[in-house]
């Protein structure tokens, strides 16, 4: 539908599945940002900023068959007619930076990046068209330390973002090893092949039973709906939940356990190894299983990752507002990816990455109520003679250059309660008040806002406010600041 | 072009107008966020952050005769083919949001807002398709104690970024007093009168003599170009280059000058008055026409603004690399804006607001080597014996554990020149090793790289570097922390 009347108002509205953030949630994010920056400048990864959008191409996101760019990105063209997309993840740019800088970039290359992803796919609750990553990836490196290294970086954000142990896992698994299962049980066709990966994927949702049916005939939920399953035989069956068990072995004889599991595939072997390296490394590093555990039941990205792959999780239980029990399930991952640069240089470039859903994060921080404390609202410098604002503004610059939140009041002054009102509604801790007759005698009356709130609603005007003059105390002008402190430190306790 | 060939490796480039911004730029830029957060946020005002982009309608941007939008901005359509553009600046997206909120907005509404912002317009040096604005706007209020209160705004975030008095200023006007003028000098013509104000809009630039030129017949600048003017009459002329001069007056002289310069003009009064008004509360807020001055030169937008204008100026002379004088001129504007509501509500709402150009700001703070000093490198565990790199990441995670920035050198260790290169550049104060030798006295060997650089170029391998051993120190493992705390102590002094 293209606009067609110009002269009607537009609609104040948002398109789909996007949406405004607002002061409290910000607040909370920017401080989310912060310890999740804190733990990776600590592991030594360094700032990028890329651009929101890149050449189509660069993305990698043309359909195989088509000269337009793929349904799931927001794409324009320039003014040469080359599309253009914003960014659907903060790696692919990632890719085309490196490809781009190779010849000078110090190798390993490590790199943190934070920034708004969009992706044009059907918004749902809870899930938008506009959201936040906050990654890390090393590039240039074929060392299995460094994905033991994204583990425990991701272990230790758990934990700087207020995740005790125990209410968090980062499950490791390797695309080695579960091609190499495919290898064992025969299975070549790529559907059966994406079948049989998407029914291991869901074990932690469904446990052993559940992906034992969507391995074999298929499984029918509680609702009724039947989901067709990979049509293992029993056989195939048998061996894929052997492996899958060895997530739920003691840790003590996981080592064993990956000796019994070796077998004639190759591949298989390579990324049990990397995982028994992958866990003596972190192991060695004071991390136990109990933070990050090995899981063949995790899959992510099909087309994508080339070795150990890793998710990060939230275990604890949460009850929603109508007290029903949420999983948040995954919040972050990554894995080994080596093709990303070769799309470009043809030159294959080691490299893996962790990358977290900040938005995600964020909702189950609120939902644990671990988003910490609100912000304090600004002190009101209120108006009673507007003739007077001057006077006023400077004492609001007195509080302010003394590091104090203020605002004068800038709306009409003449109803008072309305003025008490606003700064009840922006959660000041307190009003300045001074009339005509404060001052003649160079004072201030400071009304303590959380003590005073409930006598507020009950003033009509500035002339019955000079009549009751409720929850209130004057001092000397010369000792506005202290004495607002006294208020502030009052309500910090 | 479309891409027409899909086998191809597409070429790791940037469109046209865009940036990648690396770890030191992003470490300043993130340092002035923080400090111009700060301000705002002791200002009263509040956090809110908008998707990238909006509908096309909401933001005004469809031309006038035409169902496409305009080509100053970056848009895309959705699935119902509704027109997107990504925004161009911060307030349009604001606007929508109060009309969108207005009824339950707390009013006036104070917000800031920070962000990148998208302009499809022909790029140059230092002219970027992509970068980031940090606004302050209060609306709801036709108070002139809030305009008063955007310049004070600037000059304490001008003087926070570390710009002192006398290097910046904020310069102050009033579009009323701008169309009042051009009521009293009689010009009706829109041409004329855009090229009036062009001419005004020079004054810093070309200065008196030269807007004298460009308000008459015209005028050729040094290359021999010449320029039209907008062909006023000396008359006419005088006026406005009287109203000009006010700028140069002394400061006592203010408001006598303004007296007599009332005129028959109520629109170019009102506006005389609302300055008066503003610099009378600026004023009592201790602020002195060196840091907040009436300039008459100020235009800023021409089709935006319904009142005060302002502008925040960089005075001081830089020279470039080249020893050439670089003028930065205005990192930052505002103003009265009282339209921008009623285009989607049709009622007036008054507001005003200030916009810094952070991209733009940080150009200046660069050249002017106030950038601050540059992040401590990582400490660099280097690997001797590939065997032991558990061990080796233990002793990253130790330090990292104390809060010290460390890593893992993950490259190809064969080379230990290589390590200390790397570690070199990652700009590493210092490196810790551990060979199989000090593993069994349980020691590790600290190497200051800053005293130590020059030595290691020389070095070629492992068995070398045992041999040589150049600045350094053997210390116990356990007091490893302590140690390369007192290294880096030594470099922050």
């Amino acid at each position: 539908m293209a606009k067609t009347n110009k002269d009607a108002r537009p609609k104040a509205r948002l398109p789909k599945g996007l949406r405004d953030i607002e002061a409290a949630e910000l607040r909370a994010q920017n401080a989310m940002l912060d310890k999740i920056r804190g733990v990776y400048e600590r592991y030594g990864f360094e700032p990028l900023e890329t651009p929101a959008f890149e050449y189509t191409d660069a993305l990698g996101k043309f359909l195989p068959d088509r000269d337009r760019p793929n349904e799931g990105v927001f794409s324009l063209q320039d003014e040469d007619e080359q599309w253009l997309s914003l960014r659907y993840d903060l790696t692919a740019p990632l890719a085309r930076y490196v490809a781009q800088n190779f010849q000078t970039l110090t190798k390993p290359f490590r790199r943190y990046a934070v920034g708004r992803v969009w992706r044009n796919e059907k918004p749902g609750p809870g899930r938008f068209r506009e959201f936040m990553q906050f990654d890390a990836d090393t590039v240039g490196t074929d060392s299995v330390a460094a994905d033991a290294e994204m583990c425990i970086l991701a272990a230790d954000t758990m934990e700087a973002l207020g995740f005790e142990r125990g209410e968090y896992v980062i499950k490791v698994s390797n695309r080695n090893v579960l091609d190499g299962t495919l290898e064992v049980i025969g299975v070549t066709d790529r559907r059966q092949q994406l079948a049989v990966l998407r029914a291991m994927d869901k074990l932690d949702r469904l446990g052993i039973e559940g992906v034992r049916e969507l391995l074999g005939p298929g499984r029918r939920d509680e609702s009724g709906d039947f989901t067709r399953g990979a049509g293992l035989t029993s056989e195939q069956v048998t061996i894929v939940l052997h492996q899958l068990e060895a997530a739920y072995d003691e840790k003590t004889t996981f080592d064993n356990k990956v000796q019994e599991n070796l077998s004639s595939s190759r591949l298989r072997n390579e990324g049990l190894s990397e995982l028994v390296e992958m866990r003596r490394i972190y192991t060695s590093a004071g991390y136990d299983d109990g933070q990050i555990l090995i899981n063949f039941g995790v899959v992510r990205g099909l087309e994508y990752y080339t070795g150990p792959v890793f998710e990060a999780d939230i275990t604890l239980d949460v009850k929603d507002e109508k007290g029903r029990p949420v999983r948040f399930g995954s919040v972050g991952g990554g894995g080994r990816y080596d093709d990303l640069v070769a799309r470009f240089t043809g030159q294959k470039v080691p490299a893996t990455g962790f990358s977290l859903g900040v938005s995600r994060l964020q909702a189950a921080l609120t939902a644990l109520g671990r988003t910490g404390s609100a912000a304090v609202g600004p002190v009101i410098v209120t108006v009673m003679e507007k003739e007077h604002i001057a006077d006023y503004q400077k004492l609001v610059q007195t509080l302010r250059s003394s590091g104090i939140r203020a605002e004068l009041y800038l709306g009409n002054p003449k109803k008072f309660g309305k003025q008490l009102e606003y700064a009840d509604k922006r959660g000041s801790p307190c009003v300045v008040i001074q009339g005509s007759d404060e001052r003649e005698k160079g004072e201030v009356t400071l009304k303590d806002l959380i003590e005073g709130a409930k006598a507020a609603a009950a003033i009509k005007d500035n002339k019955e406010w000079k009549e009751t003059r409720p929850a209130q105390v004057s001092v000397k002008e010369s000792d506005l600041v202290s004495e607002v402190r006294k208020i502030l430190a009052r309500h910090k306790s």
